[in-house]
């Protein structure tokens, strides 16, 4: 399936520049140094220009945004514009409040982001509160599955289409799509849910793969996808009948660490549609 | 001893809303998630109120605050009450700064706590800070030990009715009282104390566990403190001679995932005063 | 090499005030709690010169400033001054944007540290930064080798002697230099660069050696980088086939819970220049 990609990122060891929350974001650094690549954080209005200047991603992250980090997403995320940098939204908890979903708006409205990473509720989101729903039939069921699958991979497609930008709704099945083409993922255990900030983690490792994939922005995402997933299946496999959510953080990041395209195509789990 | 508590727990999974320091927040997760809770943060003045609404309970932890977090634990803290959501104090560095004891004291004096969770000297610094102390004695010493128990149980029942509050005051002993009963704790490893906010997790899990068994707050505290000793104590006896505070960190959180009522009683060293 | 050094640190327990990034915070408290000391974090203004009081050292890293932390290292600073507590700087990314690098050399003007540690780049920052360079050449290459070795302890003598601070360069080979004595280090693993913050756990480390090690700031900083590399190599023994950087993080936090002077000696690979 996957050809090249993750030697890419190994090889071009790319600096992503993350705006994240405080709460996961040690396990993103830990995620993005794991693959090979290098994370910087910085959030402060008078400093993200500089950062993003130097790196080749920037990854938003509005899980615990405030009003002097929602002015440093605008800075950063229009330099990331200026300079053809992959830039990348994780619309967290989008829907859940006002200030985060209209967070996320304003910054798809004034930003043009490569990859949209969230849950199909946080995704759902963005579409709904947003003034311009042509074209977007936002009436699916509230998870992906074997039933709803069609209707839900043209959902992706016309998000993507809408946004001009590939969009990925993870959950216990992934979808990664552009405007023509879905790839559908089937790794991962349920079991991640119960470990805060696999989401987080993915989605600064998506900004890593990209980087490094520039050609093929949408099948860098299904890789990374792909890879969270395998890594989550690799780590579950390591499991003992002490360990619990504590244990398993270290062992899919540990996976990731030990990630080669080999063990990623054998893993992988993935239709096209 | 405990009947149902952690079953609950897991069957209602209450979503707690934490405003607490960034030093322990990512362990502070993946504890409420250990148990079976789900945890979301957030500490901007305008996003807290809308996050508290969906929530089931508050943390309001001072480890870290500043101007805007302090506005923040305000806001969402009235919030709290207004829709009777569980809400709980924890006065880190209570008595160690002017701000953080004068922080701690206005909290307490605007807004109805469920629950206040700290060590004796925070607790203390609570009781001698504010302008009445009408009906605590709080000369008493500065650890909870066998030779003092009898004065630190009435001190705790004393301070549960100053505030009208659940106090947990948690050390080598712990103390879960209520003005007019009082659980005496004696879970736990010392070597607890060399893992940074073990303290800040358990308010978390008291969260939760509070949120899932609302008639019964006090005993509902009594197992969240008991079940952070018992895993204390089945995470130490899983260390191995190369391990130190970093693996036991991961196998706390681990022995809380696989916590059962079970086991707990098991394990646990109470009396009732 | 080295006699007495760690079990100060043991015995004496040094309250380490941090203001530092909360990318790596929580793995800096458990280095501190890993040897015995106790670690403190406030970057409030109006909290940071009260916390200062009841501490021994403060750690100043500026690894995500904001505005209002700036003030805080400033406040904090000045009062570690004057109290003659142990001040240490870490200037993370200086050199990487305007506001890092000027943040570190405003600290630099205005207040006087025992110790300044970082990698040759963000030193070189430094250096070059500031408007009197006089009796510093930092035409230095951008890592010190067995080549330049001799040139690259010159250059931290001088920078020593600029600065009157001792001067930690930590690299594959770490120098840790006074304006007359250089300890050249050649522990650790290079897989300790696939770890978020080992530089950061490191000045934290650091202040808690200096701090029960007055009488010799020097001798001190240099037991604790060889510590911090001798963990590495511990831990790296310890690493399995499905281990990566998560569980190796662990592993090196461990190894210095359990380091005693001893196995340090053993270990210690240091010539003096």
């Amino acid at each position: 399936m996957f050809n090249g990609i993750i030697r890419n990122v190994r090889e071009k060891s790319p600096l992503v520049h993350n705006i994240t929350n405080y709460v996961t974001v040690n396990d993103v650094a830990n995620v993005v140094l794991a693959i090979g690549a290098s994370p910087i954080m910085s959030d402060e209005p008078m400093d993200v220009e500089d950062i993003q200047t130097i790196c080749g991603a920037l990854n938003i992250n509005i899980g615990t945004l405030n009003q002097q980090t929602i002015k440093a997403m605008h800075l950063a995320g229009r330099k990331a514009n200026e300079l053809e940098h992959i830039l990348l939204l994780d619309p967290v908890g989008a829907g859940a409040s006002k200030l985060r979903t209209s967070t996320a708006i304003d910054l798809i409205d004034e930003l043009s982001f490569d990859i949209i990473r969230g849950n199909i509720s946080e995704i759902k989101a963005l579409v709904l509160g947003s003034n311009d729903t042509k074209g977007v039939d936002a009436s699916v069921d509230d998870a992906v599955n074997d039933n709803n699958l069609e209707e839900m991979v043209t959902f992706a497609k016309s998000v993507a289409a809408k946004y001009n930008s590939v969009i990925a709704i993870t959950g216990a099945i992934d979808l990664i799509a552009d405007a023509n083409k879905c790839y559908v993922i089937r790794n991962g255990k349920s079991e991640m849910g119960r470990i805060t900030g696999t989401g987080c983690q993915l989605s600064a490792l998506t900004c890593a793969f990209a980087t490094a994939n520039r050609d093929n922005i949408l099948e860098a995402t299904a890789a990374a996808v792909c890879t969270m997933g395998v890594a989550g299946e690799i780590g579950y496999e390591r499991m003992s009948e002490r360990d619990g959510n504590s244990s398993y953080r270290n062992y899919i990041i540990d996976a990731i660490y030990n990630m080669d395209e080999e063990t990623l195509n054998k893993y992988a789990r993935i239709t096209i549609m």
